[in-house]
């Protein structure tokens, strides 16, 4: 929750052990302190527009409509401009009861394969939260790598061809053809500008050898 | 994993006790029991022709590109029609090292709020996977190039040090990082299988050379 933005937990008949343990997760903890406990599914939705339910079980005979979470994600993040939304789920072994369900406008299920569609509670309140989040951020930032240039990939290349012509590589090579060759394998390496700069000081050091410089 | 429809699990020195004890989770029996174990992340993605590792510290110093879950799903997706493609987690402590991210082509992060962007690894995992198998059911077109795997990639990093130490460059350089930073680069460069096997042709032409063998 404290992962994608959601700093609202209510817990209704917490285990206390395990809610009291759960106290520690790394990151969360002002969030798991700020969690209301309620006695009730009724009473912790009380202010709520919208009611969601979550269900991996598609055999059980539904009285709610079933949406996918795409879909359902999308309806949650339009009423959330007009209300308050909750996202409810069952404990881990039981799931949501048919009179937790009753509390529920719609359900929601998380596309799983058909053979296993059961869920770790955990990692159902990730994905689900993750769906809710990941059209309302916009493009993720991307950090900005700066590519080699042309001019540093013709250094590259000279540098190459130099060293191929001194080990001897470049006299058995068909000429215009290896050249050619070598100019596009260079070309798609699509290398950053640091790295291409590191690359030519290794060719370099090489060159020098084979031309019998002595050990540094 | 099971959820998702992703069932090759393979785990780099697992904690014996714990590993055992998942072997219980609840309907992943199989996938569980059919996970190869490996000595090193190396052995683990030699047959990839991908390794994309996981990270969600942006504050860190990252030495390969960091790319957004929805971005980086997409060309996962496109590659795992040619190879396979490995998705790297680290241990819920520690997360990945940088021994670990030199393995990796690139990493990827999911869109967490920068005040909390450590995640639980089971949750990071079903993260991951719901977005790779979001899009899946759309058509795919085959486009095939056979991609340098990892294994390949060793043998070219393999002779790239060789050389390196016979051109005396090594001894510049400052061991582990030095070793990490090549074996990142030789990832970035993304080669084509039959690109790979001329670089590691030119290598051992100029190893030889500069071991001093006689002009061809």
């Amino acid at each position: 929750m404290s992962n994608f933005g959601f700093p609202r937990l209510r817990v209704v008949n917490p285990y206390a052990v395990a809610f009291r343990e759960a106290r520690s997760a790394v990151g969360a903890a002002e969030l798991l302190a700020k969690a209301e406990e309620y006695g009730s599914v009724a009473e912790a939705v009380a202010d709520c527009t919208l009611v969601v339910g979550t269900s991996g079980a598609q055999g059980r005979d539904l009285a709610q409509p079933l949406r996918g979470l795409q879909e359902g994600a999308r309806l949650i993040r339009t009423r959330l401009k007009s209300g308050n939304v909750a996202l409810l789920f069952g404990s881990e072994k039981r799931g949501l009861s048919n009179q937790d369900f009753s509390y529920c406008h719609w359900l929601l299920r998380i596309p799983t394969r058909d053979e296993h569609s059961s869920m770790n509670l955990g990692q159902a309140v990730a994905v689900c939260l993750y769906e809710l989040a990941r059209e309302a951020k916009g493009t993720v930032r991307r950090e900005k790598v700066d590519l080699a240039t042309t001019a540093q990939l013709e250094l590259l290349y000279q540098a190459l061809t130099d060293t191929l012509a001194a080990s001897g590589y470049g006299k058995r090579g068909s000429g215009v053809s290896t050249e050619q060759r070598l100019r596009r394998m260079i070309r798609q390496l699509d290398l950053p500008a640091h790295d291409a700069e590191m690359w030519l000081g290794i060719l370099r050091q090489i060159l020098w050898k084979l031309r019998g410089g002595q050990p540094s």
